[in-house]
């Protein structure tokens, strides 16, 4: 397909088109580029949503529940998942797979995962693009999800309307790190296996830590579900569209949108200079430097002033 | 201080010094480079210890335990925790504090937490430099806690002798992260709180974790302990040494070290990068962008074009 079929089937929303403009995007070729310019002043009517939580929380099994409710209302739905843990990806919890089978046909969900890993995996590109793709492809509703942890939070605060974390009962480790300041406030709480003891100790322990950190203005809801039987889904999507209300009704959406731009931009450019970096870098040097450092001859920031100085000086 | 009295501190092995040298560091002058320049060589002595694991799982108590077990044989021992949510940083778990209340005029012990978040923090530098001068304190052991996510634990593994990984029973996130081949396989897995229920089948999961991620050498000794009570310590510590004797008669420690090397060679000039872009962007510019891309008159790779452009044409 040439790039001008593949923009072209993406806006007719046809599969195969759109998962091959999500590979061109993935390359970074001069193809990816202009697919990206061509789809992207076509987006923007897509609600994105990002699900967050630690790996075990059930992020996958809300997204599907939240597939299945979404369907049953007549809206598409997409997922991109960059959670390396994910069933989605590496399929060690066969029930989730299981579970989505039933959309398998279903030209109204679509489902990626995207490998990701490590500071040079661009991640925030990868992520962006494919939300841009699916955007333009006309889905209703764009899920994200990833496990809540350093740079994939803060992308996934950058690129969604709304940011909902999942926990579980039996693990206080992202209360711990709300109460902290580490974590980014998100916009809905869902306490997943709720029929789990503690999951009422839990969801005071929530209530108590979003008191020691008051957002301004928003106060997160606080959603208990078993999404494996699709209980609390309902109230955990209209949770979602409260936010979304209060975004519209409080003017602050298109801040909020303006500080994510920000904000990915700012990781896209980084990405994009850790990338040339890579590309440049003299193996032979970065060993003998590594060796010298190691051996106490150079010391680390001169090392570093050298692989700068060479890198410059080849692009001179 | 001047920088030549700092280092004259340092290596004398003064408190007041080896802080002042640290903060130096953190600030990036000239004065700082000057230090860590003149320091880097005196170091290469002191063995230096990862402790990774989930907050809560019981990273400061065993540091804490392992600081009076290593004192009782004689050894001083210094404690970086660049862990955000850690009792060193914001007092959340007084115990751990009072714990440590007992070597607070201890000259063998000496401990430090520095603040980091997000990707222009300079963890690395920060961290890198802070070993660098413990070491050339002349500090026996030095010991570097954080959280096991992300970059934090790719800078642990590039910089420390040998990896402990902190678990404890309830959580087993990090056995999820080992099977998918997310996380680094560690050095030393420690399975702490062993005390509460399921520490057995903790012990048992990690076990068919090991197997199924065969390292190529090395296979992680896995140590119950209550570090609380000391319990488990010693044998912990015991397998650190059984770590480090492996790696010596291996003849690997060379190799180990160079790879080190080269990773945090990389993420040093990354974060110099990062630091770069940040100094030089120009706010009211990339406002404008942001805005541009979220009215789809500008793709979000041309805006970056855009912000590395300028970066570009002022360092002309």
């Amino acid at each position: 397909m040439t790039p001008e079929q593949v923009v072209e089937g993406v806006l007719a929303g046809r599969r195969r088109a759109i998962g091959r403009a999500i590979t061109m995007a993935e390359s970074r070729g001069n193809d990816g580029r202009a697919v990206m310019r061509a789809l992207h002043p076509r987006g923007g009517h897509a609600l994105r949503i990002g699900i967050t939580g630690s790996p075990g929380a059930g992020k996958s099994t809300l997204s599907a529940a939240l597939v299945r409710h979404l369907r049953a209302a007549g809206r598409t739905v997409a997922i991109v998942s960059v959670d390396p843990t994910s069933p989605f990806t590496n399929g060690a919890v066969l029930g989730d797979r299981i579970r989505l089978v039933d959309h398998f046909l279903d030209d109204g969900v679509f489902i990626r995962s995207m490998a990701s890993r490590g500071h040079l995996g661009g991640l925030a590109e990868a992520t962006g693009d494919a939300l841009a793709i699916l955007d333009a492809a006309g889905f209703d509703v764009v899920i994200v999800e990833t496990v809540g942890a350093g740079q994939n939070e803060v992308e996934v605060q950058a690129l969604a309307h709304t940011v909902v974390l999942v926990l579980m009962p039996g693990s206080g480790d992202a209360i711990q790190a709300i109460k902290a300041g580490v974590m980014e406030i998100p916009d809905v709480i869902v306490i997943n296996k709720c029929d789990r003891p503690g999951a009422d100790i839990l969801a005071g322990e929530v209530e108590s830590a979003l008191t020691l950190v008051p957002p301004d203005g928003w106060v997160p809801s606080v959603i208990l579900t078993q999404a494996l039987e699709g209980q609390g889904v309902e109230e955990a999507w209209a949770a979602v569209e409260r936010h979304q209300e209060n975004l519209r009704q409080s003017g602050r959406a298109d801040e909020r949108a303006r500080d994510g731009m920000r904000r990915h931009l700012t990781s896209l450019a980084l990405e994009r200079l850790a990338r040339d970096l890579a590309e440049r870098i003299d193996d032979a040097r970065l060993d003998a430097l590594a060796d010298q450092v190691v051996g106490r001859q150079v010391d680390p920031a001169t090392a570093v002033d050298s692989i700068l100085g060479t890198t410059t000086s080849e692009e001179a």
